[in-house]
């Protein structure tokens, strides 16, 4: 009986995996950077939170979850997002108790059981940020300007940001009025979807993948903001210039829930032929009261590492597999065979890396395995040598050998 | 309505998380030392590999897995361990077909519902190695040598590890008679899970919690190893004596499912009060062809992350929960802000950490922040420096002020 891994997840294995470790390690750095803390929270959530902090009426939370009841008969969800975790850690944590703006990143799995495809597992990864307790737009510019950095940093081209407002509570009402004024009278020309988001969401119909070319001429909310999310935006667009982030306008970037407000943006990038989204985020100055905290504004964004290491590997943009290997050791002979364990032990102790065979094979396999494994130096040590206290270092990239005594090889490849 | 963590998982927050990062880099730092290299297998696998892979009669899979049927009406299993997984990934990306030894490492959350207690959580994380291909004593010296170093290079106090062999098939079977002959007799005074694991699995009556005072007299498996059995164990005696590491025999050690063979160990350390058990392993000859893989030999360990930051914590073993911020910059008035904002990017982007305010707080209030963040400059921009091209840094630990040209600042903190 063969297993195979589920559908929609993907191993990841030496060779590809430094990939990911890059893409994090830039993540982290960047991070410290600018500040931000990680965060971790649980794999899984009462399925309650996600119903509450992604939405009740997304398409996430109504077909795309994995919902399980646990020995307690509890229902949990694997997270499919990471906001909701983390916006329910700020409040039982009580961080809004803290004196400066709480910002926080996090890397890590969420799950949704979608249709696999290029860029898209029922597995993926996140690496997301989240800032409560400032309204100030410079935080907003911030954590725009932060993803954008992470991904022209990684060597992607040409990123670009697309951002929009969606003001307030007034200025949405206000602007879903008059968009219902557009929709209704082409209303049976739409989707089925769409009719039912009509009714149920109707800023949501913009984001409809089959009817989008029927809302060139839709209304902007832009219009309907009023003079305090006008001036909020003016502000967080003057920072991005400043900072030279590439952005533009697209006044069709709404997002449907009522805890979304002011700022929204997605990240393209150049992908497979294609302008690829890879990420986005806004503010959601009513998402930590919604989850049972204070009225602390945050603003967030997220990007998908998938999609990002796809888009590396189409770019061709070398992140090597290999990290080349200090030393090789070869032992001719039993006695020479624990001296090597001893040396090897010495030497990484000592912080190099190093490695030998396990498999009885000849030098000149073994020799082979040193060179796949990029060695620098190999060193051969036979019955003779380890009589004389000597060990024959040889230099793999000029070929030079020489013989140095055993008890200052660490010190000789530590030169 | 207020949304708690699910019981048995943890919150990493800011001050705490950094613990676990530096756990988790000296993990990647020795492994790439040993010449381990990563693989990240899913979260969830089909509920069948853990069923074979860890055994229908053990406790985690009879009564711990997560196991939930997916939207497909698959049965799918959080991971309870990680081995599973990663020799499925090792047969399925056929790794066997490699010239060299496969040597792996994985670092993260596995799931089991048990009733959480210190250091044991039903989240929990594990680092481990698994070695495929050679049956060479040498790496099982080595493995058994990694999660020693790893806990004596993070500052574990009183490490140990305890060993012991538990031969092939032929030595298994020879023993389990012994003991059976051994047990027999007392067989009415054993507890009721001991009376059952007689029938199917005699040498799990050793692992017994409530019995082990009965066991003290129990014949050794030591006793039944036939000679290439013994060779090998004295073989790997041999090398940990030669890498000083400190081991002792434990001939009660042994793990009851017939894929096990020859080394099991588990490490041992101070703990809170008691000797607390961090992790373990041992060889698996039988465990690849179990899961459908050809006939390789394997060995792995892996030791429990939240047991080992436990005693890290109780042992007062200092790890830094703040790294200190490069600069923090204050602004004073609007055109000073955006200018700031500025700064800020160009000083990231040039690599140094950088923050400032965005509460719109006095200078004092701003002041303090920085300290909380451990700046090492501050620097002060208002109106009449911006008009002069300038900025005020002050270096924090000997408060010495000086007068930079806003355009050499990065330059300034960068000498």
């Amino acid at each position: 009986m063969a297993f195979q891994k589920p559908t929609g997840t993907q191993d990841l294995l030496p060779g590809t995996v430094e990939k990911w470790q890059f893409i994090e390690e830039k993540a982290r750095d960047l991070c410290q950077r600018f500040n931000y803390r990680e965060i971790r929270t649980p794999i899984f959530e009462q399925t309650s939170l996600f119903e509450r902090g992604v939405g009740e009426t997304t398409d996430v939370v109504e077909k795309e979850m994995y919902t399980f009841t646990d020995k307690g008969d509890r229902s949990m969800t694997l997270r499919p997002e990471g906001t909701a975790g983390v916006v329910r850690s700020y409040v039982e944590n009580k961080l809004y108790g803290e004196p400066d703006v709480s910002k926080l990143y996090y890397i890590g799995p969420m799950f949704r059981y979608e249709r696999p495809q290029a860029g898209r597992q029922r597995q993926f990864h996140q690496f997301g940020v989240e800032a409560f307790g400032a309204t100030d737009p410079a935080i907003d510019a911030e954590v725009v300007a932060l993803g954008y950095q992470f991904c022209r940093e990684l060597g992607l081209q040409d990123v670009k940001v697309e951002i929009n407002s969606v003001g307030n509570a007034e200025s949405r009402a206000a602007y879903r009025q008059t968009l219902l004024d557009f929709l209704t009278p082409m209303k049976d020309t739409l989707c089925k979807d769409c009719q039912s988001r009509m009714e149920r969401n109707p800023l949501r119909v913009l984001d409809c993948k089959v009817d989008q070319d029927k809302f060139v001429n839709a209304p902007s909310i832009l219009d309907s903001l009023d003079e305090e999310c006008t001036a909020h935006f003016a502000k967080v667009r003057e920072l991005l210039s400043a900072m030279d982030v590439d952005y533009e306008i697209n006044h069709r970037l709404v997002r449907g829930l009522d805890y979304y407000t002011h700022t929204a943006f997605e990240y393209k990038a150049q992908g497979i032929g294609a302008i690829d989204t890879i990420g986005g985020g806004g503010r959601y100055n009513g998402l930590v009261s919604e989850i049972g905290g204070p009225d602390q504004p945050g603003i967030g964004m997220a990007l998908g590492l998938e999609r990002i290491a796809l888009i590396l590997e189409k770019q061709e943009i070398g992140i090597s597999g290999v990290r080349p290997l200090d030393i090789y050791l070869v032992a001719l002979g039993s006695s020479a065979d624990t001296e090597v364990t001893i040396q090897l032990s010495k030497l990484r102790q000592a912080g190099l890396s190093a490695d030998r065979d396990y498999l009885g094979r000849k030098i000149k396999a073994q020799m082979k395995s040193a060179d796949r494994m990029q060695a620098k130096y190999t060193a051969i040590l036979g019955d003779d040598e380890l009589e004389r206290g000597e060990i024959v270092l040889k230099m793999m990239e000029t070929g030079e050998q020489r013989t140095v005594k055993l008890s200052d090889l660490v010190d000789e490849l530590k030169k």
